[in-house]
C-alpha cells in the first residue's frame, strides 16, 4: 500500500491531524465549531501529471505525489455568540495550516446535520412555539413532529435562519415509523440558528382558489380533516399481496467490477469515481427546488439540495462525517455502485441464416429520479387549489420543480477540448443539392466564448466535447464524446424573484465555461439563505473566457426524470463492445405452462456499471 | 376451453377454413396468390360488451361472442401478369365469404417475405445485372449478396417495384455470417415485383463534398478501400474479453404473470396484449425511415416498416405466417414477454430511524431502440461526405431519422374520455396573486375537435386522457393518465418532397382523433410506392370529429431512443403499489473483497412486465 491515492478521501488519521493544527492555532478548543474536514483535491495540473504516469504504469515509490491538503471549515464563536465562518487548508503531511479565509457574513455555510438536530429541542422549549401550537387541536395519541429545513430567502436580511414544518403523528401503534405527512399542521417556527431562539412562527395559508394569498380561514381542529397515509406493511389496512415471485439478480462469481479505496475499474473503464481518458471529472453539482405557491411564507419554499444541506459533501462510497468538535466518523455505504443489465446492447440478425447476435457498447448514462415522499400542507374542507393537488384528506402537495445541474469535466483523449454544438437542419429544395427535398444538413460550430444556451429539440442539438487534435483514423473526424441535452422546463419563477436570482444555473440548459481550480458548484458554494447565486455558472460564463481547444468545462441542467447519454462520436475505429462474449444467458427461464421464450438463439444480457449516490457520480 | 377469446389469434384450422372459402369462390387455386390471413377484430361496441362481462366474471357458455372473422389478403393475377389486390372477410364459424374489396391499384400491398425471396433469383438470372456487376473487380473468395429492399417513392409513377442494395461477402473462412456490410458495391438492380423482371440498374454516386450528386467517381476495383468488419467471435481477429462476470437474472418460482393464448395477467393488470381499464389498446403504429442523402436515387430511401413490411401484422406472441398458396405456418416467439428489475420504485427514508421502503408504483413505459447494424454505401479514397459519416474503410452510413408513431386507444376508467393538455406557465408578479414572483400557472384546456399539435418542453405539455364523468374521490379533479410527448425532431425532408408527403404522421408530435373502425395505422394502410399518406392520421384529423367525452385516440411521434412514461394522474385513491411485500432482496450480494453494499435496510427490486415486439405491444 504505502501512499494513498491523490484522490483517496482522508482517513481518520488525516482528518484528525487537520483538526489538531486548527485547534493549536487558535490556541485551544473553546470557540470552534467544525463543519468539516474534507480532502482539498490537488490542483488539476499537478493531479493530471500524477494520473499520467499512472494510466502509463510508470508509478515508484519515487514518484512525485501531490500534496495531501485537508479543506476543514469551522466557525469561529464571538462573545456576542455571532460566528465567523472560516476556512483553513492544512496540509496533513507536514501539519501546517497553509491558508486561511474568513467567509463573508453575505455567506452562509450549508445547514449541519447538529444543526438540523437542535431544532426541535430549541423549538419545544421556546414559549412563543408552545403558545402557536395550543391553538391547535392535537387529537390523543398524536405528537408533533417537526421537519428542520432551510429557511430559503426572501428580500429581508436575516441572520442565520432554520424554518421547522410541522405534522403531528399518529402514535397510538407504538411505531416509530408512522406517516406523519398524514396530518400536516399550518404554522411554521423560524429558529435564529446560533441563538437557538425561536424568533417568530409563520402561519400558513390553507384556503383554496377563492382565498387568495390569505391565511387564517382553517379552523382549531384543523386535523379533523386528515387521513392516515401510512406506508409501512404492518401498518396498512389490507393484506400485503402475495402475487409477487421473485425475482432475484445474481452474480454467482461475483461483480465483474473491482475497488481499491475510491479507484474504481470496470471493463476498460478504470476511474477515480470516473477520471478516465474521457473524462476528468462527473458531477451532479447542485439540485434546487423551487416551490410555485406564493402564498407568504410558502414564498421562501426553495432548497438547494447541495449548497444548503451539504449532500455535495458526501461524496465517497462511504463518508467520514465531521462532529462539531472536530472529531471524525465514518458513515457506511452512502454511494452504492453495482452492475446491472442493460437489455439489448447491439443485435442484429442475418436474415439469411437468423442468427442473432447480442452485445454492449461504451457510453454512460446519467440518470436522476425523484422516487421520494411529498411533504404536504393543510387545506381547508372542500377547497381545491391552483398552487397543487389534493393527495389525502386535508393535504395539498405544492407544485415544484425540481432541477438538477450536471458538471461534466471532459478529457476527450486529452485535456485540452473544444465544445461544438451540432445541428441537423432542412435546405431549400434546389436542383444543384437537393433535387428532391430529402436531403438535410448538419451544421457544426465550436463555442469560442464561455456561454450559456438552450436545448434545442426541433434542430436535434448535440454538445460535443471534441479533442481537436486527435483526428479519429476511420471518420477522419476529430474523436469527441456527445449527449443530446434535455429540453426540459427551465425555472418558472419571475426572472426578478429571488428565487430566480438565486439559481441562475437552472435557467438555461447547457453552460460552457473556463475549468477554474476549485469552482464546482453550479449554483455557487454558499447557498443557504443567498440572496443570489455567487460564484456559480453565470459568474463563471460573465468572465468571457476563451473556452475553444482549453480546460473546457460543460453544466447540463435537466429535471427529473430524465436520463442524459453521453455516447462515444469518432472516438472509437471499432465497436469497443465487440469483444464482448455473447453466449446465451442460461439463467433466462420459459414461464412455467406457457411456451414463451425470449428471441430465437436467447438473449444475452449486456451488463452497465451503476453508481448511485448523493452528490459526486 | 370451448370458444377462443374474441381476441385470440385465427388458429390454423381457422386460417384453413378462410383459405377454403376464398379458392372455392375463384373456382380453384389457379391465379390466386396469398399475402395473409389474420383475425379481423371484431367491432369495438361488440367487443366492449363481451369485455366489460369477462371483467365482470360474468361470462358463461350462453354469452354471446363476435363474429370469428379472417381477413384474407391476397392477389387475383390477371393473364396480363397484371395483379388485383383484394381483401376478403371470411366468417370462419360459417364459412362464408362476409364481404369483398378491390383495393384501388394505386396502392400497393405490403411486401412479402416470398416476394423478398424471389428478389435475388430474378436478379441472378438477369442480363442487365449481370453486364452492370461485371464491371466490378470482386476479390476472389467474396461473392455478391442482395438485400432487397422497398422501392420507395418519386415523383414517377411506377408498377409494382423492389430495390435491392448490393454487398460483396467474404466466404474464404466459410463462415456463412461473415459481415457483408464490410464491402458495399455503387449499384442497385430494379425489379419489376410481378413480373420478375431487372427493368433498370440505378448507379450509386460514390463522391464527396466536392463531388455534388454526381456519380461514376469511382473505380473498378472499389472493394480495395474496404476492410472487413466482422462481428462474429470466432471472425474477430482479437480473443473476446475474459473480464465479465456472469449477471444472471432468475425467478426461482416462475414469473408472476400468467399467459393463456394472448390473455396475459400481470399483478392487478388483466390485458389482452393490454385491454385494461385504462387502455383499450396500445401499439406502435408505424416508423418511417427517411434517408437525407439527396444524390438520387438515395432521394427513394425511406422505409415504412409497418406498411411496406409487414411488420404490423406479427402481432401475437407466435405469429401465424401466410404462404403464397394460403397454407399457415407458426412462426414461434416472434414477441417476448418478460419481467424485469426497475430499480427502486419508491423510497422514503424517515430521518428519525434510518428505516427505507421501497416499492413499485402503476405505470406504463414504452421504450423505442434501435440497436441494428447500418447499411453502408460506398464512398471515394480519401473523401468525407456531408450527407454521412465514414464508419469503415469506403464505407459512408448516410444520415437517417427513425421516426415511430405510437397509438394510445385509451379507456380510462370507460371509453369516453377527453384529452387535456397542461401546460406549466409563469405568472407576472402581482401584489394580489404573486408578490415574490415564486409563483407559477398549471393552465388546462380540453382538446375539443381533432387535431395535431407540438410537443412543448418550454412550458412542460403534458396530455392527459381523461374520464370526465369519473372524479377522484381525494383531489376533486376527473381521473386521467398522462404523459409528457417528446421534443424529439420532427421530419426534417422538406413539406413539398414525396417523402414529406408519404408521411404526415412524422410532421407533428401529437395526434388526437375520432375512434374509427379499422383506423390502426398512422401512415395509412398502403405506404409501399405510395406517393401521399392515404388514410393515415393526417385524414383522420381532417374529418374535424368532436373529440371531447367520446371514443378518442391518441397518436404521439417519437424518435428512438425514447421513453414514453403513461402514468396515472388523479387515477387512484392511494398508491397502488403500497400492498406491494418490501423484504430485503436476499440475491443482492456485497462484492468480493470490499465492504460495499447497497443502501442501508437492502433493496427491494420493483419489478415491471414488459412486451418487446415488433408490431403491437
Amino acid at each position: 500500500m504505502a501512499f494513498p491515492h491523490p484522490l483517496d478521501q482522508l482517513s481518520v488519521a488525516e482528518s484528525d491531524i487537520a483538526r489538531q493544527v486548527i485547534l493549536e492555532a487558535h490556541g485551544g478548543s473553546i470557540g470552534l465549531i467544525f463543519r468539516s474536514i474534507a480532502l482539498e483535491e490537488p490542483p488539476k495540473d499537478e493531479l493530471i501529471k500524477f494520473l499520467e504516469l499512472e494510466n502509463a504504469g510508470r508509478l515508484t515509490f519515487e514518484t512525485p505525489r501531490p500534496t495531501r491538503v485537508a479543506k476543514v471549515s469551522y466557525d469561529i464563536v464571538r462573545d456576542d455568540r455571532s460566528h465567523e465562518y472560516t476556512e483553513s487548508f492544512v496540509d496533513v503531511q507536514s501539519a501546517t495550516e497553509v491558508s486561511r479565509r474568513i467567509v463573508d457574513e453575505v455567506h452562509q455555510a450549508a445547514l449541519t446535520t447538529n444543526e438540523f438536530r437542535e431544532f426541535t429541542e430549541a423549538c419545544l422549549a421556546s414559549r412563543l412555539y408552545q403558545k402557536a401550537i395550543a391553538e391547535f387541536e392535537i387529537p390523543d395519541g398524536f405528537r408533533v413532529q417537526i421537519d428542520p429545513w432551510p429557511y430559503g430567502s426572501d428580500s429581508v436580511v436575516t441572520p442565520r435562519y432554520t424554518q421547522g414544518l410541522c405534522f403531528a403523528q399518529d402514535i397510538r401503534s407504538g411505531n416509530e415509523d408512522s406517516n406523519h405527512y398524514g396530518y400536516p399542521l399550518p404554522l411554521i417556527p423560524v429558529l435564529d440558528t446560533y441563538r437557538k431562539e425561536i424568533v417568530r412562527v409563520d402561519r400558513l395559508a390553507t384556503g383554496g382558489k377563492e382565498d387568495g394569498l390569505s391565511h387564517g380561514t382553517h379552523s382549531r381542529n384543523v386535523l379533523d380533516l386528515c387521513a392516515p397515509a401510512e406506508y409501512l406493511p404492518e401498518l396498512l389496512s389490507r393484506p400485503l399481496r402475495a402475487s409477487i415471485k421473485p425475482l432475484s439478480i445474481i452474480q454467482p462469481e461475483g461483480a465483474s467490477f473491482q475497488v481499491n479505496n475510491n479507484l474504481v475499474k470496470w471493463q476498460k473503464w478504470i476511474s477515480h469515481w470516473l477520471q478516465s481518458s474521457v473524462l476528468y471529472r462527473l458531477s451532479i453539482s447542485e439540485m434546487t427546488v423551487p416551490y410555485g405557491d406564493p402564498r407568504p411564507p410558502f414564498h421562501r419554499k426553495q432548497a438547494f439540495d447541495f449548497g444548503d444541506a451539504g449532500a455535495g459533501l458526501i461524496k465517497y462510497f462511504d463518508a467520514i462525517l465531521t462532529e462539531p468538535d472536530g472529531t471524525s466518523s465514518v458513515s457506511k455505504n452512502v454511494v452504492c455502485l453495482h452492475e446491472q443489465d442493460n437489455g439489448i446492447g447491439w443485435k442484429h440478425t442475418n436474415f439469411r441464416t437468423q442468427r442473432a447476435v447480442f452485445d454492449l457498447a461504451g457510453g454512460i448514462t446519467l440518470e436522476t429520479r425523484a422516487t421520494g415522499i411529498v411533504r404536504v400542507v393543510n387545506i381547508d374542507p372542500g377547497k381545491r387549489s391552483p398552487w397543487g393537488n389534493v393527495v389525502s384528506g386535508g393535504a395539498l402537495t405544492q407544485n415544484h420543480q425540481h432541477l438538477f445541474c450536471v458538471r461534466i469535466d471532459p478529457a476527450v483523449d486529452g485535456y485540452a477540448n473544444t465544445i461544438i454544438v451540432e445541428g441537423s437542419l432542412p435546405i431549400p429544395i434546389s436542383k444543384e443539392l437537393n433535387p428532391f427535398g430529402n436531403g438535410y444538413e448538419v451544421r457544426q460550430r465550436p463555442i469560442k466564448m464561455s456561454q450559456s444556451f438552450d436545448a434545442s429539440p426541433t434542430t436535434n442539438l448535440i454538445v460535443k466535447m471534441m479533442n481537436p487534435s486527435k483526428q479519429n483514423p476511420i471518420s477522419g473526424n476529430p474523436v469527441a464524446y456527445k449527449f443530446i441535452p434535455s429540453a426540459s422546463q427551465l425555472l418558472l419563477a419571475h426572472p426578478d424573484s429571488i428565487m430566480a436570482k438565486r439559481a441562475q444555473f437552472a435557467q438555461h440548459h447547457v453552460w460552457v465555461t473556463k475549468y477554474k481550480e476549485g469552482e464546482l458548484w453550479a449554483g455557487g458554494e454558499f447557498t443557504n439563505q443567498s440572496k443570489k447565486e455567487t460564484g456559480g455558472v453565470a459568474d463563471a460564463v460573465a468572465r468571457a473566457d476563451n473556452v475553444e481547444n482549453t480546460d473546457v468545462v460543460v453544466l447540463h441542467t435537466p429535471v427529473e426524470i430524465r436520463q442524459i447519454h453521453l455516447r462515444p462520436a469518432d472516438f472509437f475505429s471499432t465497436n469497443p463492445a465487440i469483444d464482448v462474449p455473447g453466449e446465451n444467458n442460461n439463467a433466462s427461464l420459459l414461464a412455467p405452462g406457457s411456451d414463451l421464450c425470449c428471441e430465437s438463439g436467447g438473449v444475452q444480457k449486456s451488463p452497465e456499471a451503476h453508481l448511485q449516490g448523493k452528490g459526486q457520480i
